[in-house]
């Protein structure tokens, strides 16, 4: 695990550098049949890069957009009609069968089908009528680190692509994506640092995460990745969905973790941090140096990153955070309990 | 709360008595308006409400739906293209400002919107095109029971009527509705067993709910029933999910409860039961008499009820849990603490 956090920068030098044209050609095809909705299938880490690319479409791109719960298609037999919209299947192995047969049904029903997995021959690639590497190279871990990142930059591409009608991104756009590699490594040099806070949650037996907008999904994977190498109940929760009755059991015996970057998804997330801090809570912020002023304590992101871009950074001290606190528990990240690499369900 | 646990019986025989003429009415309008996708926004316990029907819309009408993070047209001020989108608010008080704004964005976007609401007077009423009443009569409570199995029922019946192009349920089909509210007497007064098992959870720490299909949301609103009346860490899975990385932090100290109704929701979680056995998992079931026999202990759900109608019966008994396991812990079910009634978020 340890050594696929670390691969990072050089996994996502390798997209920007071998990925776009394939980026590009996905969106000339989607541009072509031109979706008017967006659906999403996924599971586990995989899920929440699906919910970024939820976001870019509403956000970036004006498209509606839903999270499937591939159970309506293979547990119901649920045959929606699909025609204008566009299915885009997430997984890291492509082997689960009920994202395959999610796509198969997607395909039959009218969809446009695109898979964004990291095996070109796996079933849900080869099932897909569109496909993206997504370039991480092996992943052993079972607590999935580089692939999460690499997926996210590959969705980003897409959209970035189909924003241009299937050229390129911008040259300016395109500039500031290859300042991500050498931001992230200055991130991770700072390992010293999370290393020492994860001694803080030693004992504990509970977390809350919590993001708003881009920072949501930033939530959503840390808690997993807690889940996974520690195995804390580590709750996500949208910053608003917070609010409406989980901020009940938050009391200083329950750590927190927000992520607060510069921008709309940290400004937002203002209200939030105030409740908790009403309720004593013990935060942990990630984000704009002025967000982390008013935390417990924290790590700052680099200055100047779009919106759409910092869940790449973000997560970045989160995976390192799980790891540490995984090993000063004396557990073993690199085999989580319970847990095997693939996970089929159906 | 105890007393508007009990109420629902009499709620869902008002509603079914009342409530079916403005359910074709407004089903009307959604099929000659012929929506082609269905979008719900939604928080708190009207969210699990909102989960329920995305699964109707699916599942039963061949409709792809998502649910709106309300951040993406409040924080980021995401227009995105609605024509032939049924956009659906699902709120008790109708009364957050960001719900309020997701059906304004909505309406100007080219959407239907409607309103499911237990105060017709509310903003989120008056702004939507059509409102839906659950008819539940004033809840108290901050921990909402009442109104969230009157917006199953309700948005029951619209999906019901829609399926009849706007007429009333089958006769067939209401005379199977007309049995819940006796259904559920007989399952509210089996209180004492489930006020007896509630003794277990006086010490839990955490939790795990977990259910999947028409199962998911009964598990979504239990955990928030569990943290906001217990301030338990009550983490809801569906059941695919939790194989995919959560299972690591179940150990036999993470007490489970399962929702295992008849059919297909409760027929799917036969593999998960499975692995939570594996990993010595203590398992509250909730569900038919043969999924019950393979869990630690648990409550049988009346037999020969449609997967579609059973998530109304299911949460009863655990509405009761929360209320007695808060009740043993010494806590005020009646009021949770830092919370309000009314949760306005932006």
């Amino acid at each position: 695990m340890a050594a696929e956090v670390a691969e990072q920068p050089s996994v996502w030098r390798r997209i920007l550098e071998d990925g776009v044209p394939a980026a590009c050609e996905a969106s000339r095809r989607v541009a072509q049949a031109a979706p008017r909705f967006v659906q999403l299938a996924a599971r586990g880490t995989s899920d929440h890069a699906a919910t970024y690319a939820k976001y870019l479409a509403e956000i970036e791109h004006g498209l509606p957009c839903g999270l499937v719960s591939p159970s309506t298609m293979t547990v119901y037999r649920a045959r929606p009609r699909l025609a204008d919209v566009l299915h885009i299947a997430v997984s890291q192995s492509g082997g689960s069968p009920d994202l395959v047969h999610s796509v198969q049904v997607a395909r039959e029903q009218g969809a446009l089908t695109l898979a964004v997995t990291n095996d070109p021959d796996s079933p849900l690639a080869t099932e897909a009528e569109l496909h993206l590497d997504v370039l991480a190279g092996p992943e052993r871990s079972v607590a999935a680190t580089k692939t999460y990142t690499a997926q996210l930059l590959t969705l980003h591409l897409l959209f970035a692509c189909l924003d241009r009608d299937g050229r390129p991104p911008h040259p300016q756009h395109l500039a500031v994506l290859r300042q991500l590699p050498a931001m992230a490594e200055e991130l991770l040099g700072r390992e010293g640092e999370v290393a020492a806070a994860a001694q803080r949650y030693r004992f504990a037996q509970r977390l809350v995460t919590t993001g708003r907008g881009y920072g949501y999904p930033t939530a959503a994977e840390a808690a997993l990745k807690l889940m996974e190498t520690c195995y804390l109940s580590a709750q996500a929760f949208s910053g608003a969905d917070l609010l409406h009755g989980p901020l009940a059991m938050v009391d200083p015996q329950v750590p927190v973790i927000a992520v607060v970057p510069e921008g709309p998804a940290g400004d937002s997330m203002g209200p939030v941090l105030e409740r908790l801090r009403e309720r004593g809570a013990d935060i942990y912020g990630v984000g704009s140096a002025d967000a982390v002023a008013g935390t417990t304590l924290g790590i700052e992101l680099p200055g100047g990153v779009p919106g759409p871009l910092s869940p790449m950074l973000e997560i970045l001290p989160l995976q390192q955070l799980a790891l540490h606190t995984a090993l000063a528990r004396g557990e073993d990240p690199d085999s989580p309990r319970g847990l095997r690499k693939v996970t089929e369900t159906l």
